[in-house]
């Protein structure tokens, strides 16, 4: 406790660890830290590792994305930076799926179809998986979330429309920066009156960024194909962007 | 070549060999000749064997039920039984997209999403399948369908549609019959006018019948889980559907 009038943070036990963040209790019982980690895992824990930086980055390039999608219309969960690698965020129940939009064919789209890296998708393409590690976080249809009760109908409907409008906001900030969006993955949670907000991150951990001309890949992807240079690429995302101080 | 007006088979070269059957061409272009076998595999391919008179079985019990939907408005192949493992069918393209209806949680459902085997899903889920071997027949969405162009979207609608009046008709006999219709897997096809039709086979092969009183599995999951009584099971369903012929 303290007299300050400021949010407090518990130093002592977190809420819940994620692979790449823990999250603490406030004071405000609405109210979360997020505080974003260097370590990276990729296909389903198998690969391990930590990526200095990566967490600075990521809280950094995320709070300036969820801003950018918040002044567009898009509700969203995040309050304000608190220091290089934490940010405060509103409270929500995360809805165990994951939603993933496509503009081109990359990752397990191209390895569960054998479809071309690369391919341009005529119309954005919406998926939704199963938050469920012992299960591999499967690949799951409308069908399968209603038969679950993982969403309802209305959730998943409204899920589906704000993706999509996600994706033409990013779309539109990324070409202006050189940068071709091609997937990202996004969550959703309730808040305490119900109201569904986009939460989680949204980074290089969760979105495929290749710059235009190049192809060159500027995400998470260098982590798990081992292909060098992981921090870099991150930085180069938020030097992009605007971003200014040296993390 | 033949001068009586029947249609001839090729005993030479088949057009193609599937798992359980074969097909042949007859003199007849928009014709071919299916021959069902005796093998089994499961687990895409992963486990083989045999079960004797299975061939028969599938012919007989496949005839019945295609013949039984066709009364009831369904477009199908299906033309007449040849032999005591032949039919004769109409040459369809056949849709590279595996439609499954499902009543109860049973095999794949149960094991991708960790529900309970049996639970009953509180309206029918409708499933669809990319038909590929090499990629182990992964689940696919109607998005997914669209990007691959494997089916137009009216064609998608239509395979749901009919999917699900299949289900409302199978559901009406096999209860008539003391079976529960747990879940069960279509294939379509295009003829020659490029007119949809309901094609492959209907049966245990294909179908996941449960004795409603006792819960017995009637299907090819004994095969699949070396329940034996196989051919006995299959026999079942043959009679109880007013099979006569000892087969």
């Amino acid at each position: 406790m303290t007299e300050e009038g400021e949010t407090v943070m518990s130093e002592s036990s977190f809420l819940y660890e994620g692979k790449a963040k823990k999250i603490y209790p406030t004071d405000d019982p609405n109210v979360v830290r997020v505080e974003y980690k260097d370590d990276a895992t990729a296909f389903n824990g198998e690969k391990k590792g930590s990526v200095p930086g990566k967490g600075e980055l990521n809280n950094r390039i995320s709070a300036l994305l969820f801003t950018y999608l918040g002044k567009r219309g898009i509700p969203h969960h995040f309050i304000r930076t608190l220091s290089a690698t934490e940010q405060l965020v509103k409270r929500v129940n995360i809805l165990p799926v994951e939603v993933v939009v496509r503009n081109r064919v990359a990752g397990s789209l191209a390895r569960r179809l054998g479809l071309k890296e690369g391919s341009l998708c005529p119309s954005p393409l919406v998926e939704f998986y199963y938050k469920n590690d012992e299960r591999g976080d499967p690949l799951i249809t409308e069908d399968h979330i209603a038969l679950m009760e993982l969403a309802s109908r209305e959730q998943i409907r409204q899920m589906r429309e704000r993706a999509l409008q996600v994706n033409e906001l990013l779309i539109e900030l990324m070409t202006e920066k050189g940068v071709d969006l091609i997937d990202f993955k996004l969550e959703f949670g309730q808040d305490e009156n119900g109201k569904l907000l986009l939460a989680d991150e949204i980074s290089p951990d969760t979105c495929r960024f290749w710059d235009r001309g190049t192809g060159k890949k500027l995400d998470k992807d260098r982590f798990r194909h081992s292909l060098g240079g992981v921090e870099d690429a991150y930085y180069e995302i938020w030097t992009r962007l605007g971003g200014e101080d040296r993390v």
